[in-house]
C-alpha cells in the first residue's frame, strides 16, 4: 500500500492558509468568495481537500495588528487556535500548525493554548514561534515602538523554554483516575517548573495534562542569525524562504549543524521552504494565469509591499529600472530577515526589473513562486528534495481553495508515483507524519525516543 | 409551535459544563469516564444534549492555574475558547460562553480571540469576564501575589472598555469585497481606538471585522462591590450565586437599578444564579444519590474546600458542629465574595453542622443545589422565575452526561408544558436566544438596537 517502507525519505509537505490564496487578488477570480477569509467553512474545506491527498498539515500565519493594505486585499484574521481547533473537529489526520507571537503573550497561555489545541485535535498541533517585527502590532499592545531584533529573540527564547517546561510539567501517566480507591491524579507526577528567568517568572505547573504528543510540534522561521539560533534551539521543522537550490542547502547545514552542536542529533531540523505554485496544463497557461493574477493587483500596492520588504522608500523603486543596488536590510536590521534575502537571491546575477520581480515574486512577497505544468512543478520539488535542499514544502497555492485542488489532483499522484510521497497516513499525529518521535516523560525524566 | 409568543417572559437556561459533572466526585461513577475532563467528545456530547433540549448556552468556567486537590478530582483543564470551538463545529444553535482572566491577559488578544469564536460559531460566542484571585495563577505571570482586589476591578473595567472598543473598531459594512473595482475593504470605515489608559495603550483598530453578533455576549459574576459595579457597567448576564429568593431579588435589583442609572434601560442584566441539580424519581431516591456522591468525596477534601471558602483554618471546623460564628471574608477581602456570602446565606437562621453545610453544598462549593423530583426541580425554577429573582439559571448537573440527560428528559419537558421554555430556537445566535438586541455599528456612531 504506501511506499514508504520502501522509499528512504519521503516528502513533507505543509499547506498555508492563507485566506483566498497566496496572491493578493485571489479574492478576485470568478470563482473566489471574497467573505472566504472570515468564513471558517471555506477553511474547514480547504484542509479537507488537504487531507484527502494526505498532506503533512495545514498552516496559518498570524500578525497581532493590520499590516497589509486592506483595502486591496483580504487579511490574517481570524486568530488560529481557535479557527484551527474548528477545523479540527472537521478532520480526523491532518496536522494543524499555528502561529502565535513570543512578544505579545505570556508563555503559560500559549502552553495552554496550544496544550488544548493537542488535546482537541488528537495530537495533531503544531506551533509556529514568531517574534512579531511591526510597528502596528507593538502599539497594540503598549509600545510606542518595536522591541529590538536582538532583545525580541532573547525574549522568544526564555518563552519557548518555559512553553517546554510546562508541558513537561505533567508526567505522562498522572492521571490514574481510579474509581475504587478515589485517588484522581498522582500528586508526584505533576510538578512546579519555577522558572525564574530575565522575562518570565513562572512557577507552573500548567494546568493540564501532558497532551496526545508529548509536546505541539515546534515551528519556526528563522532568516536572521538570531533566527537560526532560535530555530536550530528549538524548532523541529522551519519554514523558510529561499529561491535557489543553493541558498536552501546552505541554510539547511547552518541549521542543522548547529542543532547538532547544541546536542540535537543529526538532521534534528526539517527544512520546508515556501513554494507558491500556479499550475496549468501548459507552461503558457500557467503564465497566461499569473499575469492575470498580477494584472489584479494594483501596481501601486506591489510597489509599496517590495519597497517594504527591501527597506527602501517607494520612491526609489520605478517599476522598468533594476532594483538599487545599495539595498540593505529594513530598520536598521529589524526587518523581515528572510524576506529580505530571499528577494536579493532571486534577482542575483541577473538583469531584473522592478515590474519583473513583482511579477516573479507575484505582488512583491518574499517566496518562491513556481509556474507551470504539474510535471514541472514535481520536478522542482523532486530537484530540491533529491539535492537536500528541502525536507518538503510548505505550499503556498495561488488561490484557494482552487489552486490547492490544482496541486492535489495533478502533482501529487506523479510524486506519488515516483515514491516520493505517500499515498495513505500511516501514523495518527503531527509528529508521527513529519517522523519525529514523541518525548517521553516519567518520574520527571524526559527521554528522547529513539 | 412555539409558545414564547404567547408567553410574556422565557427562562434562559445555560449548562456549566464542568468536566465530570458539579459534584466533585462525579468521575468516580460507574458510567463516568475518568478522563472525561480532557476529551473534546465529552463536551461535545454533552453540548449536543443540550442543544437537543434547545438551552440557550454552554458555559465553561477557567482557572489559569491548578486550585483544586488534583489527587481527589478533575480540574478545568482544556482552555475554553479553543475548546468552545471545537464545540461550536459540532452544534448549530447553541450558545457557547466561555471564562477569561481581565489580569493575565492583554485585551487585544482577548479581544480578537472572542471575536473569532464569534465568527467561527456564526453569532454564539459569549465571554466571561473574571479576575482571578487566586496566588497560584499569580505566580504563573510573574507575581509574587496576587493583585489586590480594588486594582483587579478597576484593571478588568479597562480591560473591558478597550475590548469594546475594538469590537466596534470596524464598521458592520466596512468588507465591500468587490472583484470589479478590486475595492476589497472600506478603509475609512476601520479606525483605531487611539486608547491610552491607567493600565492599557492600545492603538487598534482589531484586525478582524465586527462580529456576526456585532459584540459577543458579555457575561460576568460580580459578587463583591466592585464586581457588581462591573456588572452593571458591562455584562447582559450574570451568573450569581444566590441560597434565597430574597437574596436572588435583592441582587437582580441592585444590578439593575445601577446599569439604569448608568444609562443601559430597564433590566439590561439578565440575573442567571448557579443551580446543581439532583434528580431522583422520588425525592427520596434522589436524596439517596446525593448522599452517596457526597460520600465518595473525602471528608478532608470538603472540609478543605469550606474553610477556603469562608476563609478559616479547617481545624476550626468541625464536621458535627456549627460553624463558627466570627466569619469574615477570606484574605482581607481579597477572597471569593460570592461563594462567602452564598454560603452565609445558607445557614442564616438555621442551626447546621459543618456535615449539613458540607451536604448541603455537596462538597462545600458556594452554589445552590436542589435535590428532588422533576417537578420539585420544575417548581422551583418556576418559583424564583415568577418571583423575578432569577431570568433563568446556569445548571450545574450533579453529573455529566447523565444529570443533564435527566434535566433535558424530565424537568424541561414540564417547564415546555407550563409555556416557561422555548420548544424550538427561534433565532440563530446568543444575543437573539437571550433576548438582546445587536448592536449596530455603522459609520463610527454604535446604536443600541431599541
Amino acid at each position: 500500500m504506501s511506499m514508504s517502507q520502501t522509499a528512504p525519505r519521503q516528502l513533507h509537505l505543509n499547506v498555508n492558509i492563507l485566506h483566498s490564496g497566496f496572491i493578493p487578488s485571489a479574492w478576485r477570480l470568478p470563482e473566489a468568495d471574497p467573505l472566504a477569509f472570515t468564513d471558517v467553512g471555506h477553511y474547514v474545506k480547504v484542509a479537507q481537500l488537504a487531507e484527502a491527498a494526505k498532506l503533512d498539515a495545514v498552516f496559518l500565519a498570524d500578525n497581532a495588528s493590520i499590516i497589509e493594505q486592506i483595502d486591496f486585499r483580504p487579511i490574517t484574521a481570524l486568530e488560529p487556535t481557535v479557527l484551527l481547533a474548528a477545523v479540527a473537529a472537521a478532520t480526523t489526520r491532518i496536522g494543524i500548525i499555528g502561529t502565535a507571537s513570543t512578544s505579545y503573550n505570556e508563555p503559560y497561555n500559549i502552553a495552554r493554548r496550544f496544550a488544548t489545541l493537542d488535546h482537541v485535535s488528537g495530537g495533531r498541533a503544531g506551533w509556529n514561534i514568531v517574534t512579531t517585527a511591526d510597528a502596528g502590532s507593538a502599539r497594540n499592545f503598549g509600545l510606542d515602538t518595536v522591541p529590538d531584533h536582538a532583545g525580541r529573540y532573547a525574549r522568544a527564547d526564555e518563552f519557548t523554554q518555559v512553553v517546554k517546561a510546562l508541558w513537561n510539567s505533567w508526567d505522562d501517566d498522572a492521571v490514574i483516575g481510579d474509581k475504587a480507591s478515589g485517588r484522581f491524579i498522582d500528586e508526584s507526577s505533576v510538578r512546579p517548573i519555577a522558572h525564574r528567568g530575565a522575562h518570565f517568572s513562572v512557577q507552573g505547573p500548567l494546568n493540564l495534562p501532558r497532551t496526545p504528543q508529548g509536546q505541539p510540534v515546534l515551528v519556526q522561521a528563522g532568516g536572521s542569525g538570531d533566527g537560526r539560533e532560535l530555530a536550530a534551539r528549538h524548532a523541529e521543522a522551519v519554514f523558510s524562504a529561499a529561491h535557489t537550490i543553493e541558498e536552501s542547502l546552505a541554510y539547511s547545514r547552518a541549521i542543522n549543524e548547529r542543532a547538532a552542536a547544541l546536542g540535537r542529533g543529526p538532521h534534528a531540523v526539517k527544512i520546508l521552504p515556501g513554494l507558491a505554485t500556479i499550475i496549468g496544463a501548459t507552461e503558457a497557461q500557467a503564465l497566461r494565469r499569473r499575469d492575470e493574477l498580477v494584472d489584479l493587483i494594483p501596481w501601486s500596492y506591489s510597489l509599496k509591499r517590495l519597497a517594504g520588504t527591501l527597506g527602501v522608500p517607494v520612491e526609489r523603486l520605478q517599476l522598468d529600472q533594476p532594483l538599487p543596488a545599495d539595498l540593505a536590510l529594513p530598520n536598521g536590521g529589524n526587518g523581515n530577515h528572510t524576506f529580505f534575502h530571499a528577494t536579493l537571491s532571486l534577482v542575483k546575477g541577473r538583469e531584473h526589473t522592478v515590474r519583473d520581480v513583482i511579477r516573479a515574486l507575484c505582488g512583491g512577497g518574499g517566496h518562491r513562486v513556481l509556474v507551470g505544468t504539474p510535471e514541472q512543478v514535481a520536478d522542482e520539488i523532486e530537484r530540491w528534495f533529491r539535492a537536500g535542499a528541502a525536507d518538503g514544502f510548505n505550499l503556498m497555492p495561488d488561490a484557494l481553495p482552487g489552486g490547492l485542488q490544482d496541486f492535489t489532483e495533478s502533482v501529487v499522484p506523479i510524486l506519488q508515483r515516483r515514491g516520493l510521497f505517500r499515498r495513505e497516513y500511516e501514523g495518527r499525529t503531527l509528529r508521527e507524519h513529519f517522523g519525529l518521535a514523541r518525548p517521553v516523560n516519567v518520574g520527571g525524566a524526559q527521554v528522547r525516543a529513539a
